[in-house]
């Protein structure tokens, strides 16, 4: 059986050690310095082993998955990852990939591979308590390996990534994905918080339809990750949100000037824009 | 048994029927122009009467709901209200109000009840074809009764709401209504196509998380349909955009600042926000 060692047990790493669990192709080892969580985990009873800390586990780990908020992962790699065995393969589920790289080189040793990883799945919960297997059906699995990279290592992560039931692999540069991420993930939760702060917010329950509910659902998000990966990504996501202020003042243009046709001609673009992407 | 006449079978029109008819309380009177939706109406079998105009059987509705197009709505209530029968109550389903009661206060003569109303409820797609008697369930119905409307008038659209299967029926007057609906709903719209007008959008296939999928999910809507609604409440919409702006500027403001700290107090101002509001 493949070791594989899930180093955070939160939400995204508890959810994975339940996907993995099911396909009884490995000995999970899960890792949390949380004591409650390491009971919860405990009672799943999926774990071969469970334990505080990486030292004694990470020299026996085929995989190792850093399941942590992204100083946790830097930090992880600086500490634990020149332990790690011959062979085994290192990945990371953080939603910036610049800067994890850039540790990675300076900590993983030759011989050791490190992928980094992006499941695109979340949930506006944190903690063990609420992980699911089910978390990542459907999601976008995105992986940066650079061309160094062994193929063997992403083939297995790859299918990691199959038997969480993710929707594909995609692959990509770290910075590519940075740029990317940027406008996908991270501005829909700078929008999502900046909607919550209009001063009407609390005046308009009862009046809220499925377009606001679905906006602002990631808002409640979690301060200390968002913190991170915001700061981690910073240069591209002040260009994102940038690039999102000129787009709304061009409607409220368009509007101002109360020429209803113009309206309509840009509405049709964006909408047309829209339909195009085709998003199943 | 009870004459209902819905004017306008597209998504909501038919939604409405579909439920209604599932009550087994209504005389369902269906008018459309096009004919392709008169024929999908009559292969349904739940319609006692379809016709393309409305003229003949105006006279003899106890209910009329209007669920056309907001310039429709207002046509309709000039053209034929004045036909409406003694006691009859007429309402709509328009997404702004205060345009459509002062269309309703010049048209619909004395001893005819009119209600506005706003079932917060809709989908990316349109036409009959597409409706749904579960469209409502769980939704907001919001009514905008003025100090002169009969009571027994709000409470026959109250319980239409309730057999719609709506969360509650919420009450208020079409300013208010105009006001919030700005901030909840039709700057949702505005957002979700101004997120379309980034040049990465086409590349950003594979990359799309939820969030993503929720916040632009709107963006495919019917242009003539918002180009009427944004029009109709230019002032209030405006305004709104304009605190959302400033409130994304004000995010970025802070990134580019590079102050973690205040970046973290702000995000946590925020989502504390969105938990307080606590929307089931």
């Amino acid at each position: 059986m493949t070791r594989l060692m899930i180093v955070g047990l939160g939400l995204i790493g508890g959810s994975m050690a339940r996907a993995l669990a099911q396909t009884g192709e490995y000995e999970l080892i899960g890792i949390d310095c949380d004591e409650a969580t390491l009971e919860y985990a405990h009672a799943l009873g999926i774990f071969h082993t469970l334990a505080a800390e990486s030292e004694t586990y990470v020299r026996e780990a085929d995989v190792v998955i850093l399941a942590l908020h992204p100083r946790g992962i830097e930090q992880w790699l600086h500490d634990h990852a020149s332990r790690a065995k011959q062979g085994a393969i290192i990945s990371d589920v953080c939603g910036v990939k610049t800067a994890i790289l850039e540790a990675a080189a300076q900590s993983v040793p030759h011989g050791v591979h490190f992928i980094g990883g992006h499941p695109m799945a979340g949930r506006e919960t944190s903690g063990i308590q609420t992980s699911d297997a089910a978390l990542f059906h459907g999601a976008h699995y995105i992986l940066t390996p650079t061309q160094d990279t062994a193929s063997k290592a992403i083939e297995q992560l790859k299918r990691i990534a199959q038997q969480l039931g993710c929707r594909d692999a995609v692959m990509t540069t770290a910075q590519e994905h940075d740029k990317l991420i940027a406008y996908t993930s991270q501005v829909m939760h700078v929008l999502a918080v900046a909607v919550c702060d209009d001063p009407e917010l609390f005046d308009c329950k009862g009046f809220e339809g499925g377009s606001f509910r679905d906006c602002t659902r990631v808002a409640a998000l979690d301060v200390p990750l968002w913190t991170q990966l915001f700061s981690m990504n910073r240069t591209a996501l002040v260009d994102t949100i940038q690039t999102l202020e000129e787009n709304l003042h061009a409607y409220r243009t368009v509007l101002e000037s109360g020429d209803e046709q113009a309206l309509r001609e840009k509405l049709q673009y964006s909408s047309e824009r829209k339909r195009r992407m085709n998003l199943e």
